[in-house]
């Protein structure tokens, strides 16, 4: 069988080879502990200062100290919330939004539940917020607000420099967090000029070809914030555990690597583009999910109304083509995604959404390929649809809108 | 420069050649994220049940739902403790002792300062706890017991089945947890037998030639557990955030293998035993830590009085022996041991104790050379020490128990 067709890139990427190979050392004889005594240690401990200034310089050249290396982007987020919330208890107000990623969404619902005041705000059809409702959650007591930069699952990109600045104009005591897994290493995330009001950022290497298993914190200078993993003097104290070595070296390798790459975004975005209008194009009733809201590059979610997201699915992997329904997160339940629920897509959209997601490795012939394959399949699937039939003998205005195509 | 001799495996260790293979292609073109709908991530995703099976084995074939991927072991321990009190608020004593890890002596600090009612139990001066002091410990609010398997610096083992059956006998519902960090995969250990009254045990890879950034938490079905990384739904809603593939793989490869080669550790303890007994023989003033307590095979703790570690570590080091002054989670500060504080050492002997963890990979030439080596490091830096021409010109009986060596 040829080699897979992989756009699933928000839910993993693949390794850069260079990033492989500068890891292979430490998984083979550099395993030395980095807080050692010996000549040997001391060389893994100057690796993980090299693989820091990387990572630092991906997000604006912030001072090394304000970098801690985590395990995944969870921890950062789970680490910068509740390292808030316990850092300053007194506060007990959180604004955050109704479409940002498990990792934000539960830690601040386990909040709730314990007594703090969290807004979800909610979001448009096109996945926006509105900066008006942001201003008038912002209260006196609002300890963080916590806001991701680029959505999983649509890719719609939320204002984070404006929504940051206006929180500081407002209180500058307000922390400010953005997740931003999706967006460090796609487009430029430059915490020393536009973001220079976020406190608090964090991300992962997996998701822009670096390793699993790795994530960091950006936490600016002066942030009141408690450790999540409280243990030996690792990371300055704020990260208790002995160091993944490997993991922080292939990470730093990914984000050197992305920030050479970063001009690659425009290539993805044209291949982005024309298979959005391809499939458009060709498929009647596609929903693009977001198309009106500024975008990453590499992110298309499209809604085929009246048939499965699974069923899509399995036939595109039966043709070699990875994509997704959904956050690969929430994958595997049937719930139907909670940021399209928020979008207020129709039960059938809702079901019927696809996700590619493409990368700098993505190729032209790839995109050509899934334009080719992608809407017979859709065609073929609402054939036997029980719900197309009714739909397209009698079409209704509201169709894309509405609560078409339920029993 | 010959290959190193490497006797700090309670640090970390080398990484057995295979486990490194093994992880390989999770590291280059089995990427996938588990969660994600199509049979390449399915592949991976089984990948992983079978690491979990092998972990399982390892500790007794506990079923595969019992065990957690964290990514090492102070998430583990720090999972256990704080998991257990957000689970049960309500009861808020807990018992510990002056020994633990860090991460485990730092989140039981922290429950302190928060109030809940934490006993650190002391030790003799071979390092051993007194089973009565054990059992008045427990009272009818005590939530949870943590008490390390094996310690990391003098590798005194403690007798947890003993005292999870003592504990589990007053009050069946006090939780157990161990931090079996440096036993698992050194010295038998069963939870479906000897250990079947520990409620959670929590260990990580790098400590049995595995890879570092991936550790596992043991719960007993049943126990009240609330998870500390919140997002999504991996490890069934345990802890979130994408699992560390090729972490985990490389952890159940460790495990196997770990199994296999069991055998070894009397091989391991016969080194151990003949290093202890020609440096007793060769150096005058030496005291072997926990001498007199059952010890883990590999583990070696010398205090050369009068003398300082870190020298004799840099003398070492300078001959191609790598072995540490205590902790490596601790070393780098100029704090004397609280393992060793906690033993009532006195002040020379803190400061001048080298530890020498030994592995199935060690060899006798390797032994044979530090037994060459290292009594003429000590016996030069004593000729240099202020505080050794005054012990040797009026040897006192007290010197190893007492102040001597003071300035």
């Amino acid at each position: 069988m040829d080699k897979p067709i992989y756009l699933d890139n928000n839910a993993t990427t693949p390794i850069a080879p260079q990033v492989a190979s500068t890891m292979r050392p430490y998984l083979e004889h550099l395993y030395f502990n980095p807080s050692s005594m010996y000549d040997a240690a001391a060389q893994v401990a100057r690796a993980m200062s090299e693989a820091r200034n990387h990572v630092r310089e991906l997000i604006g050249g912030v001072p090394a100290n304000e970098i801690t290396f985590t395990s995944c982007a969870t921890e950062s987020n789970n680490a910068a919330i509740f390292g808030a919330v316990r850092a300053l208890p007194k506060k007990r107000h959180i604004v955050t939004t109704a479409v940002e990623h498990p990792a934000v969404i539960e830690p601040c619902r386990d909040l709730a539940r314990r007594g703090w005041s969290v807004d979800f705000l909610p979001v448009d059809r096109q996945g926006r917020l509105d900066s008006a409702e942001f201003v008038r959650a912002l209260r006196t007591d609002t300890l963080l607000v916590t806001v991701m930069h680029g959505n999983n699952e649509t890719g719609v990109i939320f204002p984070i420099e404006e929504l940051a600045r206006i929180t500081k104009e407002t209180n500058p005591e307000i922390l400010f967090h953005t997740d931003a897994t999706q967006t460090v290493g796609k487009i430029p995330v430059d915490l020393s000029e536009e973001l220079q009001n976020v406190d608090m950022l964090t991300f992962s290497a997996h998701k822009l070809h670096g390793p699993k298993g790795i994530g960091a914190l950006f936490a600016r200078r002066g942030t009141p914030l408690r450790p999540l993993l409280l243990g030996g003097h690792q990371e300055r104290g704020r990260r208790g555990g002995t160091e993944n070595v490997a993991g922080i070296v292939g990470m730093g390798e990914a984000c050197r690597l992305a920030g050479e790459n970063l001009g690659a975004s425009e290539r993805v975005r044209a291949q982005r583009d024309r298979l959005q209008a391809e499939l458009e194009e060709r498929i009647p009733w596609l929903e693009v999910n977001g198309a009106e809201a500024e975008r990453l590059p590499n992110a298309l979610s499209v809604a085929c109304h009246c048939i499965e997201g699974e069923s899509i699915l399995a036939q595109l992997d039966a043709e070699g083509v990875h994509a997704s329904s959904g956050s690969a997160c929430t994958s595997g339940s049937l719930e139907p995604s909670h940021v399209l629920k928020a979008m207020g897509l129709p039960f059938t959209a809702l079901h019927g959404s696809v996700r590619f997601s493409l990368s700098r490795y993505t190729t032209e012939a790839e995109i050509e390929r899934v334009i080719e394959i992608f809407p017979p399949i859709v065609e073929a699937l609402r054939r036997i649809s029980p719900y197309w039939d009714t739909e397209k003998a009698s079409p209704r205005a509201d169709v894309l809108h509405g609560q078409s195509c339920l029993p």
